[in-house]
Parts: structure tokens; sequence; C-alpha cells
């Protein structure tokens, strides 16, 4: 299995891996010149040892690679990790010029990420972080209506806009784009994604992005089970 | 002047800097234990040297940092120039919950950036990147128009889901988020600024961020001044 | 094939790798939800495309990995590749305290590279960049056995003083080390081995690190047989 | 006070910096549109709980400028340190070819690193990292003119390399290069320093790199005091 859905249209997409837990191991006894090729319980010692002790540069070694359609607000932050990490995503940039379409940044209809009626949360009771309980669902059903009548309006005016001859780029101003789905592909180390989901699996992170964290563990830790294991428990520890 | 306006109601600010052409002139020779004191002719045909052949890596060593308050798709774009450079924003992000605000997240009013009647751009006349000519104002008056009151329109609706105990994060969904505007810290080495200038300042890059480029450019030559002109030449030509 | 010997005793082995020419198409065109799964004429027109624009960044989402052995002077240069590249070392870290060998760091016998009487290069006629002619083998012979014999005495010297109970890492102050081989893997981006090709295939580069740059383009060609054949192009044209 | 000579020959100077601990508690509340003039009780706490918290990423907005001369085999250590730092070295790439020296990479006299009969120590007595206590100096004053006196020898052989028209970059083979004085600068975020200094002030990393990573904690904590203090703490209490 390689594709997780996530909210209501968005998902994760394992496109692409290089190494297993084995790569770790020879990365990190690069200097013995003989390769490990099955996995040994000195093997996985080995890989407790390296996260407990935060020597993670072998773990740079093993490469993931994802495609993820998800709200832009979820976006902003996923793109916050770079380091030992690359964001590839389409759209606004040069390349679509390459395309000769007509219809230059506009790749496909725009999608909304709306929340059910039983997925609208409270703010939380006290300063921590991260949102609170669901709302009454009777209330939740109104947000929800709401916002999708507010996003065909917008999708009105901004069709309109194209209309009227306007460009894209300025078009879009009338788009709730924080919830607008953007697809992109993340090509990250597996020391970048540890790091990725040693904070967003954390209940104060925003309820959207730990569910689409929790999407990557799953896909990752079929990979790379022991170096997954040993170094999220780690970060918890921590 | 370390503070140049941008759009209606944007800015870009010099807050610091590190070093100036004599930086690079000083890396560069490194290996000689002299340090130039003052910049003569023989350390600007350096740095043109340096330029022409590509040899970018004195440039590190050079550091601007900026304060810029721009619409989200400009804050977009411009996050991708990740390598030599670092990206700070306060918001969405766990450190506001250190702020003891009861209104986390929601750190200011919503401010959106919205196209006066004379600066709504046709898309272009053939396949190449970029807008096309302004568009009647009559028709701009009316956009402009129709824009303000979708954002206001937005704006209700996100303090009555507040209103309503709904969480912030989830509220945000009503924004017209592509021109809302965010402020973050930009740190970038010199030559991180250079490539950021020489695909910016590009007559095919989207208008409202090659606005936000030539501010750059202004505000980092009068520290750099030999160092900005010969990288931006050699782009140029090539 | 998968490792080519360079030098009397070094060698580049390709251990693995992620993606091929699809990879860089299949990222410049995630907004669009199709994958190709197959190389088409216009796939390569869009991977010539992207080499001759500068939009390098699809490249960046497929991976190379190879052990290198070579000495350290060209290790020294190598390292200098850290954009998009990670280097993994296993000597002089602490990752060998693990490995519970009395003979700390000195994780095998060291090697030396020796230049045979015919490989000594005379010093350019010119001012420009890189060695000149080959000298007289007569000379050169001398010269080699001039190095082993004090390559030898460092040797004795280094094992005097472990004996001694002086610790590994004083010790090897007796080496003449800038021809010891050292091995380690090089996890790349196909972006950051195009940068690396481009620089050290150069004419002007040190004859043995273009020897090197000749095995590692050699191996990644057979891999991504566009993405090199048109980024290496570009840069050529340059 | 800028520099600290460290070694017999070495030495760290504070080139440049930027920012202070106002720059990490203006780059966290970047949001609030408001700058902290002054360091209050109310900045410190936020600075202890960024580094409690592991919220790193405002340390990426001060810097540090260094220019260091220290043996090839602290170089090398040191150049592991390559996230949020960029190293520069002179000597050895073709930024040299311009300086129009007959002498092409022979910048300067060669100068080694020879410890003194008392600085000679044994291994450790158990298979934990480093080095354990001085050996007897009577040894020691053995192998400080043992390895004098191959010091000399090298550079007889490389200077006879030299005179009979070989070029410098093979001469080099014939110098004990690990002791080799090399002098670059290094560039570094202040979170990039606090790293290097968690890792290397550690009884565990090798005693002469020990001794740099003291003098840029001298030289730092001058500049950061604050910063420094909760970062290095919360290191070391990791």
């Amino acid at each position: 299995m390689s594709f997780i859905q996530v909210l209501d249209q968005g998902y994760v997409r394992l496109v692409d891996k290089m190494g297993s837990d084995l790569t770790v191991v020879n990365a990190a006894r690069v200097s013995y010149a003989k390769q490990s090729k099955e996995l040994t319980d000195r093997d996985i010692r080995l890989i407790r040892f390296l996260a407990r002790e935060g020597h993670t540069s072998p773990f740079r070694h093993a490469v993931l690679q994802f495609e993820i359609y998800a709200p832009l607000m979820v976006a902003r932050q996923w793109w916050k990790y770079v380091v030992g990490s690359a964001h590839m995503e389409g759209t606004g940039d040069s390349l679509d010029a390459w395309n000769e379409s007509s219809r230059r940044y506009i790749t496909e209809e725009p999608v909304f990420y709306v929340p059910r009626k039983d997925e609208w949360r409270s703010k939380p009771d006290n300063s921590k972080q991260g949102s609170g309980q669901p709302i009454e669902w009777e209330k939740g059903e109104a947000f929800t209506a709401s916002l999708m009548e507010y996003i065909e309006q917008g999708l009105e005016k901004y069709q309109a806009a194209l209309d009227a001859g306007i460009c894209a780029e300025q078009a879009r101003l009338f788009l709730p784009a924080y919830g607008l789905y953007v697809r992109w592909y993340w090509t990250a180390s597996l020391q970048a994604v540890c790091h990725f989901l040693s904070q967003r699996l954390e209940h104060d992170a925003q309820k959207e992005i730990q569910l689409y964290a929790k999407a990557i563990l799953q896909l990752s830790e079929a990979q790379f089970p022991n170096a997954i294991a040993q170094f999220i428990k780690k970060e918890e520890v921590k």
C-alpha cells in the first residue's frame, strides 16, 4: 500500500524511496568497507544507539519521496521543513509556461477543504497549543454551509475576473485560499522525515497536519521499521 | 534609508547586515592572512572576476536581514528561496503559545492587499510568462469593489466563527488568504539575495513580487554596491 | 556495472539511486496529477527546456548514492559540495566508539596514493589553473621511490607511537595524509551531482579529481541518460 | 577582545557578527510588528523557553563570522558542520589562479602543529571515546623530536619536487598533512554555532578541537550572553 487518503479530498502517496534500515547501518559503518546484506540484531542495536545518542547523520542517506495533496494552510507549515528536504510544486511557477496551456497557472479546477459538520473544533480551554473539543454539530452544520456558500461565491467572482480578461495571478485573490488544495512532491531524507514527524505528530500541532503526519508515519515505517521506531521513540522521550 | 513601502500596505525593511564589499574580497583571499581595510581597484576587479566565473562562495559570507510585509501569494514564492536563507514567521507556530494571548494565532487584525482600479492586469497576449497590459479602469473599478466586498464578507464570517467559539486555526478558512498580508524575517547570504534578484526582477515574474525585488535591490546595493552590480550584471548576460 | 576503479587503489561504487529521467519530468509536472510512465519525446524536450532555462529544482528529486574511496586531498575538495548533498565518513567520529574495537579509529591499515613514475606532472606553463605535461619518467621514477620511502618511514613512526601507548588521534600526525585513502558515502540529488560534474570535469580541476568526476559521470548517465546529457551540455555552453 | 590563540600557532578570530540576544527575541516575535530595543526579563524568559523547547529557528537569524587557523585534522571535523554554516578556504581552489602568483597554491610557507613534550596523550583506558592521560614527558620529548625531524624531511622533499618542476598539487603529497595549519572563514548562524559547541565541548571530542570550541564559546558568549547560556545549558542537560 502506498496511498492514504487524508481529509475530505487530500492524500499522501509514497512515490519512491531509496534504501532500507540497512542503509543507515551501512552508512554508519562506511569506514569498514563491508556492507551488511541482512539486518542482524547487532545492526538493530546500532540503529538504537545512533538514535539515542543523536548521531543522526547516517539517517540522511536514506530517502523518501511523497506526493502530497493538502490544503494550503497545511502546505505552508510543511514547507518550513527545508533542512534535508526538497519541495516541488508545479503551480505558480514559470515551469507552467512550458505547457502551452492557454489557461496558464490554471492547471486544474480549484478544490477546497471544507470541514464536515462534526469536524469544527472549539478553541482550547487553556492557553496551551492546539484546539479543543468538537463544537456541537448543529453549529458545525451552519458553518459548513456558510463556508461552502462563501467558496462558491469566490469561485464565481474568480471566474468572472478571468472572463473579463484579468490574468490568473490576480484573479486568484478572490479565492479563500487557506482551504485550497495544492499538490507537491516532498523528497526528504529519513532524518528530515523523522524530524517532521516528531513535531507534527504532537498533540498541539494543528489537527489537520497531524492527520497528514500520521499518514507519513504509516507509509514510512513500512519501509524503515527499525529506524522509524527508534527515532520516534527517542523524540518522544525528549 | 532602510524602509521602502511596496504595494498598498506592504513594505521591506533592512533590519541588519553583516559585512560590505570588502567581506567578499577578504573571504576570497582568506588564505593570505591579510585583510583589505579599504576597497581598491584590484579588489573591485576580483569581485568582477568572481561573479563572472561563477565562483560565488565568497558571497556567502556577507549577510542581509530584512523584515518583509507582503501578501501571502508573494510570500509563497519567496519561501522557495531556501538555499543560504532562513525565513522566520511568527504566526501559526507554537511560538505564539508563549505569548499567553487569549486570541492565540490572531496576533493582529487581518490586512489584505487589494489592487486599485488601475492595477488590474490582463492575461498576456501570447503564451509567455507574466501578465499583460492594464485593463480599462472602469472594469478595474468594479473588480476592486467586488474584492473589497468579498473580503469584508469573509471577515464577518471569520469573526462569527470566532464568536461561536471555533478555534482560530479553522476560522481562517473563511479568509481570502492569497491577499492576506504576512510579516516575516528573511536572513540571507548575499549570494542568496543575488539569486533571488536575478529571478524575481525578470519581466516574467509576477508583477507584485517584482516590486518587492526592486525594493530588495535598492536596499542591498546601498550596502554592497560593487557586489550587487557585478552579480546582477552577470545574471542578466546569461 | 556499478563499480569503477580510479587511481592506483581508489574506486567509485554506485550504491543506490532513486528515480530516473521520468522523476524529473513528473516532479516538474506535479501540478497535473498525472504521471508519465514512459519517457516520450515531449518529456525529453521538457528536460532540455528545464536544463537550458536553469529551472533546476525538479532535478533535486532524483537521488544518487555513491561509495567513494579516494585520497584525502581529493576528499577535501569534494566535501565542499554540500548543497543538496550529504557526506558520511565513519572514521574520526564518535560512531566508531560503538564498534568495541580495541584499535579505535584505526579501522583498517592506512593505504596511500602514490603516483607512478609516468604520472607526475609539471606545473603549468602559464598562469592558468591545473598542471602541465608529464615530467620525464626518469625523474618521476625517483620521486615515486622517494614518496614510497617517506610513507614507509611515516608508517613506522606512526606504529612506534601507537606501540608506546600514544592515542591514535595524535599518532596520525606522522602520516603524509594528503595521499591517505579515505572512504565515504556521498548521497546527492541529481542537481548536486550535475553541479559537481560541471566544475570537476573542467580541464583546470586537479587531474586526480577529474578522474573521479569521469567515473561519477559514467555511473550517473547510465541511470539518468537524458538529464545528464542536457545538464552537462548546458554547463559546457555557459 | 576578538582574538584567541589556540595550540602552538593556531588561533580563532571573531571577524564580524550580526545581531545580539535581541535578534533572537525579535525574530521570534516578528508577527507583532514591534521590536524590542532593550533586553527585558521577559525577553530573557522567552530565550530560555525557546532553547528549552527546541524552537531553535529564531537562533538562525543571528550570525557569527570567524577566521580560524587550525591543523587540517581539526578542520576536517569542523567542516562537517554545514547546516546553517558556510566555510571558505582560499587554497586549493581556482580562486588562487586570479592572484597571478607564480607559485600557485603555495600561498604561504607550510606551518605544522607539533605537540610539545608534555602534550602527547595515551589512548584511553577503556573503550570510551577520546584520549587518556598525558604520557611521560621523556617519551613525549622523543616523539616531538621525531615528528619535527619527519616534518623537516617532508618539507625538503616537497621543495625538491617543486624545484624539479613538479606541480604543487602533487608535490604536497610529501607533507604530513594532518598537522598542516589551514586558514578559513566560518560564517555560521547562532544556531549552528551552538550545535557545534554542544558536540565539540564534550569530553570525548578530540582534545585539539575541544580547545578551539572553548575559544569559539568565549568569543560567542561575549556577543550573545543569554542565548549561548540557555542553549548550551539545554544541550548539557540532554
